[in-house]
């Protein structure tokens, strides 16, 4: 149980009775100071309710708690929006004895409806007595939605000769895209970092792992990237680059990287875990639009669920990404086995022995085009009849 | 019968055992002498071979046949793909006594495969000696693939005091969009309209019909809209404006559009056939990327099938789609029933008036972004369980 705690921080989760479905749908988590605190908020223009609170309250760099909802987005509620995401963070500051404005709001769910802030405030004290340095399963289960299950992620890495811990814990379910199902993470350090050097180093880590499960901009209007550091720890400041900077990005991303595989992996209805590596790319930006195209081509993803070797859809989602390549160059292998060179079919063989790897729940596809040095990964999963039942009901 | 005629235009269309299953998989377009020709092919940077052939054999805008096979793509076949194709037109050109180069391929099905030239040139005797002026059915039927039907429609349009008649010929099952199956089309008319004039015509008309049930760019290996101009209608030469151009255009945009729309209710499992409007954008530009995001984003399109008005997904993919607007000001109407009014919910009882519309086979969703006067119309229709199932057994 010890695992799961981080230095200056205690969770909380409870059922408040938002959601329609049985199951805890309010988190809380509490610095027991304030401290400093980063954000990547949603590139959409439909911003809900608790992104735009959040992105005003943390322009200073410093926060205290993060109270975060399932079961309904309070995205689409206009100021009525706006006022309960209020309400319900004062209902908690007071509950903490703190300032309002230290508390950040999030919310997943259905989106249009307004969140009941009633029902937060009614929660309000039994969640501030819940909380727990050990409670983060209980925070964890009270933020999904359609998720199978909790993700949760923890890496310790030595700051010069000190100990710190970055602990991860997400929703979301990315079926088709992060877009589709609202990605919530939060994070939470024991490690002393200033704001701005937070910030730096979340979006570094978030560009190879959050941003590439989805598409820049292309993002659902309540998806949150939240990283607080308490500075219990003990190490000195971190700064913005040199060694220690590295080795906390370079845990920031694993932790990141190991919740973003969990997203992918829990897609509704998804049964494989699939990466795709293109190389070859006249750059790296041109080999992420093409991963990218194909990782998220529904045609693509129909085959994969097919476990087909279908490997002229794959081209052709490269061949409209942008991407400027030769297609009479261009290699592909599932696993390590060759299905095309140079633009042709290896043959039925070779296609027999990649199906035998696509009937595993986890494999590589890799897209050598043959044209560059450019290189990207994206991770996607397949996409079966479930994702379409799971979405057409989503709200009945 | 003498609807389905064009003068100056023969066809046909019989099985050359190219389709695994069972059905005609072969056509033919034939015009009395080389006549004008124009097309947009695809803009994918993967081009099928009789892609590549039918380009260059193009440059002239003169051709005299049209040659298509349905069950194979010939894409991602490299050069020996395009000799296949060369073969295959040769076989027929040979039968019909004209220059190869003056015969355009065309093919659709799987991928990868490589055209079976020998199974063309044993039928090509036989598809010649079919030819006939009112075999435009056969024609229709051979070049389907996942259709539940041919695809025909035919106008007629006074030029002066001419009357000439527009036919047009369509293939694909435009399921998330027509990147997803490929769309071929072709138009007889025998009006007399010089090449450039052709191309211009279709490429104006195709803008507000076919490229806005397909975002721009987004196509499939073998997307292909041809038209060829026989002239026999005796009307004086088409000049590339004025009323008579803008009537032409007029007939060419109601062909396609209906042909457009019968690709679209023909979508792999789709029930309902939905056009989104989106008006009060700050341009059409604006306003055709937020319709196409949303008319093709499968959150969307799940609640479509779902019969669900869930205008917050409607919202959130209007607000990653590049538009500039406050999502404060929009208004989104289901048919006639306003269920948001200024970013808002106006209540279950809207809802259930729009759920009763979604149950129909056809309506229209309006999306007023209510910041300038831009607009723009993107057909679409839902998507079911039956599209995966069919995509992902597509090749076995």
């Amino acid at each position: 149980m010890s695992e799961l705690s981080v230095k200056g921080f205690r969770f909380a989760g409870l059922r408040a009775g938002i959601k329609k479905r049985e199951g805890l749908d309010l988190g809380l988590i509490v610095a027991d100071e304030p401290v400093p605190a980063a954000a990547l908020f949603t590139t959409n223009r439909v911003k809900a309710a608790p992104v735009l609170l959040g992105e005003k309250r943390l322009k200073g760099g410093m926060a205290q708690a993060v109270l975060v909802n399932s079961g309904c987005a309070n995205a689409c509620t206009g100021k009525p929006g706006v006022k309960a995401a209020e309400a319900s963070t004062a209902s908690v500051a007071r509950a903490l004895g703190i300032k309002p404005a230290l508390v950040l709001p999030s919310s997943t769910g259905v989106i249009g409806q307004l969140l009941p802030a009633e029902k937060v405030a009614t929660a309000a004290p039994a969640l501030v007595g819940a909380l727990r340095a050990d409670a983060v399963d209980e925070f964890s289960r009270a933020i999904i939605t359609t998720d199978k299950g909790p993700k949760v992620s923890v890496r310790n890495v030595k700051l010069g000769k000190v100990m710190v811990r970055v602990l991860g814990i997400a929703k979301g379910a990315g079926m088709i895209h992060p877009n589709m199902a609202t990605t919530l993470c939060f994070v939470c350090t024991d490690a002393k970092v200033p704001a701005k050097v937070l910030e730096r180093a979340l979006r570094e880590a978030a560009e190879t792992t959050f941003n590439s499960i989805s598409v820049d901009g292309d993002t659902s209007t309540n998806d949150t990237l939240l990283c607080l550091a308490s500075g219990q720890a003990g190490n000195a400041a971190l700064k913005k680059s040199g060694r220690e900077y590295a080795a906390f990005v370079g845990a920031l991303e694993e932790v990141l990287g190991e919740l973003g595989a969990m997203i992918v992996a829990d897609g509704e209805g998804a049964e494989h875990l699939v990466t795709f590596q293109v190389t070859g790319a006249r750059n790296d930006g041109e080999a992420k639009k093409a991963a990218a195209c194909i990782a998220t081509s529904a045609l693509v993803k129909t085959a994969l669920h097919g476990k087909d070797p279908n490997w002229g859809r794959i081209l052709a989602a490269a061949g409209r990404s942008g991407a400027v390549f030769d297609p009479d160059r261009a290699d592909i292998h599932v696993g390590d086995v060759a299905i095309v060179k140079k633009g042709l079919a290896i043959g039925a063989e070779a296609e027999k022995r990649a199906h035998e790897i696509m009937v595993t729940p986890k494999y590589e596809i890799t897209v050598k085009l043959g044209s560059g040095k450019g290189r990207a990964k994206y991770l996607t999963c397949d996409l079966g009849t479930e994702y379409v039942k799971v979405n057409a009901d989503y709200r009945s």
